[in-house]
């Protein structure tokens, strides 16, 4: 089988090996299609050199076929089409002692901590998977684990339908944010500074605003009638969104952290205690968000058709990651990784 | 009657005048005590000058008598000992529509933005009025004010018997927000620098910790068997308590923001996403606050007793104000201020 191995210095390899084989709880897939993550890009661009190993197959947004079955394996099937929830988490320590297995003190997080996607075969274990309907094809099946991350932001800044929310940033996880926003409710704005990606918004019936020639402050303050939002999604990580968010926020309102932030900004927190703000992390996803991303495609709720910019074959990786680099406006480039 | 106006420059002036008559939803108060708050200290020093109007009766930590009734005023009679809950809403903004008026678009809060205690008589509306059992002084009536906001920040943070608190700044409040912590049955300890308050802390059964001479993370990490702090209070307004906060709290655990921060400090945004924190603004207290304030002394859950350093004359305000200023360890000066 074929692996593509990041190597650093913006550059992959492919190489052959042979698949690994499943232990007891583990199953190998056939895999289908594994989407380009912003996280993908910041290791291709060596920003995260500390955490992957090269040379190092990477890769997280994946759907797949059920090749073969470890043995204790119970509940799938050879030939079973899945996608992967890519936590591994050691179900011993306080985090996971709470029910929080997804943000697990010795969490790794499978294609940055330990071995990825981009390759045609890959060995997880059983308990990662989500089964996919007929009605959801492999390739939406790839954008299922960045849809199950907005569903994990709207579950934890607790959007609930008539409430209105600003989304600060339009790349594919903001417009995700937007769209599930849209589907439990909610009235939706999206903040961005790109045309095209105001564009792609808009397209999706979301309504806009440039945070650079409009003024974002009144543009909110007259959609909610001086009340402010109810939830702002930060998701792009920059000061200026910082500085944002806690203009905008409603009294009681919920600013959901989405973004990460490595360097800390300065954050207004006389706001905080002013209007009785509150600021609610949110990081990956738990079991509950991959089963609702795949019932809102399944159901026809949400169209990841329009997300998918390009699809490649594996064989191309090194021209999809450059390619990605140069398109500001891309949504979303697949590799297709199938083999018969 | 006797009235002490704040005129700037670190002076009150003490002015004989006569007692406004109540309107018809309003009560004149015999005033009894009124406590000398961290914010009348920030008047007293001259940086809330923009905020205040001297000449100006400031002080809201206050307890007194029903002297007269309003002709539409229900539930009260003359001679009732009360406290006064000093809000002032409008009952016409997205805030109080929201059931939020202690946070009202519009608040005013009485003693600094409208006169205040500092007198003999104070004419307040009926509203504001909470009633003192008979086992609840008058003195430490003049406390409750501080307490319900204690109650307040327990309630936003939403803490739970059981749980494990920190509290960054052992002043009155962060002292008054670990008993009200003890008193819902979780555990407590207070970060101060200060040995006099550190040593007032213990007195009332807080454990301590000196986060100048001891690693403050070590000592939350081995309390609470590695989890860190289900609840943070943020009590202190310095960047060292906000580079702490984010560092001791544990996974999912909740900041509770009681402090002003006047200056935007800087914020480890990224352990707000890695630990899935929540950050929670705090303001004033509801009527609620002020209820559960009243029934805590009044059960003897808390004693306010060791919480009044000092208690002077109304005529010597502004001794009892440098006298604050010159003593940190210094819990809570109250002015008596009742006239036969």
């Amino acid at each position: 089988m074929t692996a593509a191995q990041y190597i650093g210095n913006k550059s992959f390899q492919l190489v052959e090996s042979l698949a690994i084989e499943p232990k007891a709880d583990e199953v190998q897939l056939n895999v289908g299609y594994v989407g380009i993550c912003g996280t993908d890009m910041h290791i291709y661009h060596g920003l995260m050199d500390q955490r992957v190993a090269p040379p190092q197959v990477i890769g997280h947004e994946v759907s797949g076929t059920i090749e073969k079955l470890g043995s204790d394996v119970q509940g799938f099937n050879i030939g079973d089409r899945v996608v992967v929830r890519p936590l591994d988490y050691c179900n011993n320590c306080p985090a996971c002692d709470s029910g929080h297995s997804h943000i697990c003190h010795h969490l790794k997080f499978m294609g940055i901590d330990t071995p990825g996607a981009f390759q045609s075969r890959w060995t997880v274990k059983a308990r990662t998977l989500h089964r996919l309907p007929k009605a959801v094809s492999l390739q939406q099946g790839a954008l299922i684990e960045p849809l199950a991350v907005a569903c994990h932001d709207i579950a934890r800044a607790g959007l609930s339908a008539g409430e209105k929310a600003v989304v600060i940033g339009g790349g594919p996880i903001g417009q995700l944010v937007a769209l599930v926003a849209q589907s439990v409710g909610a009235e939706v704005m999206i903040s961005e500074v790109n045309d095209g990606r105001r564009q792609f918004a808009e397209s999706n019936g979301i309504l806009t605003v440039d945070p650079i020639n409009e003024n974002i402050e009144e543009r909110v303050a007259s959609w909610s009638d001086n009340k402010g939002a109810d939830v702002v999604f930060e998701v792009s990580g920059v000061q200026a969104a910082i500085d944002t968010m806690t203009k905008i926020a409603a009294v009681r309102g919920r600013i959901c952290m989405v973004a990460i932030h490595t360097q800390k900004p300065e954050v207004d927190l006389f706001q905080f205690f002013w209007k009785e703000l509150q600021l609610l992390g949110a990081r990956v996803y738990e079991a509950a968000d991959f089963e609702q991303a795949i019932a809102l495609v399944d159901e026809g709720r949400i169209n990841l058709e329009p997300f998918i910019s390009q699809v490649s074959a594996l064989q191309d990786i090194n021209s999809a990651f450059s390619g990605m680099a140069n398109n500001p406006q891309g949504m979303k480039a697949l590799l297709h990784c199938e083999s018969a």
